[in-house]
């Protein structure tokens, strides 16, 4: 395990915050307001949460400088104190790093350039040509196909399955389950069916891009799919052959992308939205939560599609009327026009 | 194989139901009443399925005392033939016990305590202090991280990757490739991008709880996710950090609750759901499949929230006038105006 | 590498094309008529894509009769570019098989039946009477169940678990993460919880099948779940018990069919439909993107159901008359007859 005590120093220096207490308080982990204990760090980050502060007994709490009044303690002052969370959590995070070095049990191919530093994991498989960077973990069972390579501090948790051709940048963090590279869904009808058309492009991932679980990432039909720097995804994402995802974007979990789609920089899809293929949708675009987008946008904006949720008997009054709408709305219009005549 | 041949007698001291026919009379296995031989034991859960029973060779049927009449063969009596159906479905399961033991190929950690009943598959790895309670039957291919607990009588799948920390009750079901404790996704946006939020939480899962393949959930951000006792969850469903899933609930497949939603007990939400986060559903409420819920409700209820399916001719017309809904009702009320200036 | 020079002339036989220009001009790899060079060839499937052909440097152009004026290099003329793109992938595809036999870190049961020209990848579990056809690549990790069988050419790529009595045909392609023969979503209702339903049946699949990564496919509660020839599957689908889809039907990405759904023959289902269970969809029916299927339909059509995308302000407005629908209709029918009893 590792070391995580932290003196209120320490934390002050790695924030650049203003301390108020004794320097040399300890903490060991990170609590809710509401649960936190004096070994414990709290953080308040919106204002219904100030309300805590008389009565919290966490030993630190990161909260900003209006609100430092409302709490007598050891306190970090911050501007941005969900931002501090956010970097705070990574040294009070538990998780040891894997053992250097390659397990037995690997099979690894002899042209695979593997970093002294890199740890590859029990039953993982490291195909021709790979190339694993500095101090990057592999946890056990990943497949890593021919000419693929991971940057510099890469993380890929169980059971990844990396296809050939597939390039992840440096710092990239990869759920379990998580497949990168399978074909496209590209076939061809004709009149004896379905021809399979193969998938000769990669997949190109830049840095600092997070990857959930039981994501699937399709390699493109002749050129490579394209996820820029410093995307996040979540679990459950279905992204689709020669689709581009702009640097800085977020997208949720459940999420379908079609073939094709090009998504702008830091657009943000919530959950359960799913993207037409062959569409450009613009930078800083943000879809509600199961949006079906059928067409791209020029210009940024916040869009929905989702219909409101109703107990059941209403909902069925009034899905008998949306099929019926256009009716309406000519009934409507005929109604004006009597009047129209009439004034 | 297991042997599969049960009498009649068998069978009704298991249900603990009346019994009339040849008490030694022999089935090797459940068929639908359509299909079923003479071997075979069938059921009748469903008036509409009672036609059958003039006709159906079944060696055996259950059935409920007030169609007995309309069937002469042997035959069961019981209250409730479907639950009867799914009792008898364990015994008539052919599925063979994995070998107890260790497989050669594994990799255990030296602190991991496993019972001597339980089996580990070929190329398991099981880390630093996992419990893994009596006759537990984890397939090949599983990651079980540091810390993490599976209690008795767990039958976990090939290829299931389960993080640190991760607490499993009683009698759990895990299909294969589900992922359990990967990270929330968390991140504080700033003026340089996303700031990851480290997952420091785990996830604990109570008793009885049956989990699909593909589906995963993620650890909490601070305290642990919670799936309660007896909840049965099915494939490819996403459930996000800090979820709260009541006792008894049911969430089938392609579902998605994002964070921090809470479920109360004995829900039932239907195939391809999509849950908001931060929201508590009450106890007993139900959802129509393709709801979209973005917020919570106080009181149990049936709720929906997809539009009816159209012929596209119909539908477009439809869509048309629904990006107008609003400037329809103004435009009646307008008419109402006029008409009751008139009365 | 495999080698990938192939000379006009071959091409041109391959296809059965007219060729125009130099029968030994050779090209490697295939290219967007856009980023083609001199050493790839390329293809105009599209009207659209005409105007790229006077400026293009692609060495060979594949493109219909009516289309090759606008061209003066190596061409071949062929009636269904598309096709003929499709066909010529396979054999610019630089994949290399995977090594024939038996990898020394797999675990195959004795019963198992393995065709010499095969290849069991690294760390795969191969269960009892397991029979895996001629030429069958299964790449690193994968399980297979007991009594379960792989037609010739199977190509199952790395982590893909296929449970006990799972029947695969010939010319298979599975992605990885994919399972097929997880239990059903079965489970009876009591007054003590619900009863799990052993999933008794397994999983039929015909030839010609491909299937994406992390798409799950449910064992039959009696019978088996049956997918037919030439049915084409995407990524992140979840196909439920007893379900079975007519040959040369297409499903993409993140559909989910629910339990007992049978969708008939050369059905095309766009992304993110979710089908509702125990329904019969026709033969030639199709769903557009997102549709939410309720009830089956007796003859082929074109179905939809999703709501138009509008910017938030816009559906906020909509979304409180579609709450109130049929208050709206009450009322537009109400001034009707106050229109027609004036008449």
């Amino acid at each position: 395990m590792k070391q995580l005590k932290f003196q209120l120093k320490q934390l002050a220096d790695l924030l650049n915050a203003e301390m108020i207490g004794d320097p040399q308080y300890k903490v060991d982990s990170i609590a809710t307001i509401e649960s936190a204990e004096a070994t414990d760090l709290t953080f308040v980050a919106s204002e219904k949460y100030e309300k805590y502060l008389a009565d919290t007994r966490a030993g630190i709490v990161v909260l900003s400088s209006s609100a430092a009044d409302k709490f007598g303690g050891n306190k970090l002052l911050v501007s941005n104190p969900y931002l501090a969370y956010a970097q705070l959590s990574k040294i009070f995070d538990p998780r040891p790093r894997r053992e250097t070095g390659v397990h037995p049990s690997a099979t690894v191919a002899e042209t695979a350039k593997i970093a002294a530093s890199a740890s590859i994991g029990a039953n993982c498989v490291i195909g021709e040509n790979v190339v694993v960077g500095e101090n990057v973990e592999i946890y056990p069972g990943c497949f890593v196909g021919e000419d693929s390579s991971i940057g510099d501090n890469g993380l890929i948790y169980a059971n990844v399955s990396l296809y050939s051709n597939v390039k992840i940048g440096k710092n990239a963090v990869i759920h379990s389950g998580t497949a990168i590279g399978s074909d496209g869904f590209g076939f061809a009808p004709g009149k004896d069916g379905w021809t399979k058309i193969h998938q000769l492009g990669g997949v190109t991932i830049g840095d600092n891009v997070d990857i959930g679980a039981n994501t699937a990432i399709d390699r493109g039909a002749l050129e490579d799919t394209v996820i820029e720097d410093n995307v996040i995804i979540d679990n459950l994402v279905h992204i689709a052959h020669n689709v581009k995802i702009g640097s800085g974007s977020a997208i949720a979990g459940c999420v379908g992308i079609a073939g094709s789609a090009v998504i702008g920089k830091n657009c943000t899809v919530a959950g359960a939205v799913a993207i037409n293929g062959h569409i450009d949708i613009a930078d800083n675009t943000h879809f509600h939560g199961g949006t079906i987008v059928t067409k791209g946008n020029a210009e940024a904006g916040i869009f929905a599609s989702a219909t409101p949720m109703m107990e059941v008997k209403q909902w069925r009054k009034n899905s008998v009327r949306y099929r019926q709408l256009d009716d309406w709305a000519e009934r409507l219009k005929a109604l004006e026009k009597v009047q129209k005549n009439k004034d």
